[in-house]
């Protein structure tokens, strides 16, 4: 792990999906692990800090979670595309390669059960909340956010930082058909009086 | 409803929010109706065309998603976003003049049980799924998408088209206090043969 990643407060862990990145996620269990990419990851809740993923019944990362109980949900960024785009659409029961082939380099923390990939923005360690109902009907998981990093060139005091960075460090919002959009411009909004601040209102 | 605004096909209407925008929530229940921001929301599944969002219990709009059992998620954009943060940031519960005070202008379709925001890039109309426990334990809400629409000028084709339009019309990815990003640029990676074409693997 390089200088430059370091710890997120868990407050303020939903501000690095909050945009809505394409993500990748990894799992390990019993010296296998793999990596997949994941669009439909969104935050759950701020305190406990709790986000949602969904995963087929056909991925490998998925039987990996349910069998470790953890998984790790990372934020990729412009440059990584490539590498994106092969772990999103080759699966390891077609290609027991894929994770090699794919180019990925992982790395390992003490205490978490789940790999790392380098070159990532950010990383959110998760300990999945056992919903059978949601998980067999909906493929459908929840996490529970245990610990999250982010790359200060990239994520400093809270905040992205995308404006001050060059475009490889964007990250990415996928589509389909192998169709990426890069985070854009800044658009600041004068914040409004409200009772609740920081809290969505309706 | 203008010209522009057409019919997406359900199997396709993943794509509207697949890059993780904000998007803005409206429903109607009997006279009463509200619209509310939403970052928290996600693509579920593409048949069924399915989609969940994140409603917070002190919210108006959940509410009236509770007893009328439909609701409307629109993609808002950039040119929208000092309304957009507006019905972020005030409640109906505060300000019972905070959908009038916000200059946001609704309109309805026939047999469409939610009211639509005008100027908005695409709408899916939602049925509710009852799922009382992640309602109450995680404010989780699941709709199946029964219609949606994009505006031809945005989405066409069944594909964003922000490349070819002005910047105003960017979709909008909420951070916090204020600060969005908007949708950048395009980034196209060449499709790696796979098994299953557009599902995610793993």
């Amino acid at each position: 792990m390089n200088d430059y990643i370091q710890p997120v407060e868990l407050a303020k862990a939903y501000r690095l999906i909050n945009h809505g990145p394409t993500t990748l996620v990894s799992a390990q269990h019993d010296g296998m692990e793999n990596v997949m990419a994941a669009s439909w990851v969104c935050a759950l809740d701020y305190g406990p800090a709790r986000l949602t993923v969904v995963l087929d019944k056909a991925t490998f990362t998925r039987a990996l979670i349910e069998q470790s109980g953890h998984f790790m949900i990372q934020v990729p960024i412009a440059s990584q595309a490539p590498l994106v785009h092969h772990l999103g659409s080759q699966s390891f029961f077609s290609d027991k390669d894929k994770l090699a082939r794919s180019g990925a380099t992982l790395f390992h923390l003490p205490d978490v059960d789940a790999p790392l990939v380098s070159g990532c923005a950010a990383w959110l360690y998760c300990e999945l909340i056992h919903e059978e109902h949601n998980q067999q009907a909906y493929d459908f998981f929840i996490g529970e956010i245990k610990a999250a990093w982010a790359d200060t060139r990239i994520f400093r005091d809270g905040h992205w930082q995308f404006e001050h960075a060059s475009s490889d460090w964007r990250s990415l919002h996928y589509i389909a058909g192998g169709h990426f959009y890069t985070t854009g411009e800044v658009l600041e909004v004068s914040d409004v009086p409200s009772d609740t601040p920081g809290a969505p209102q309706g």
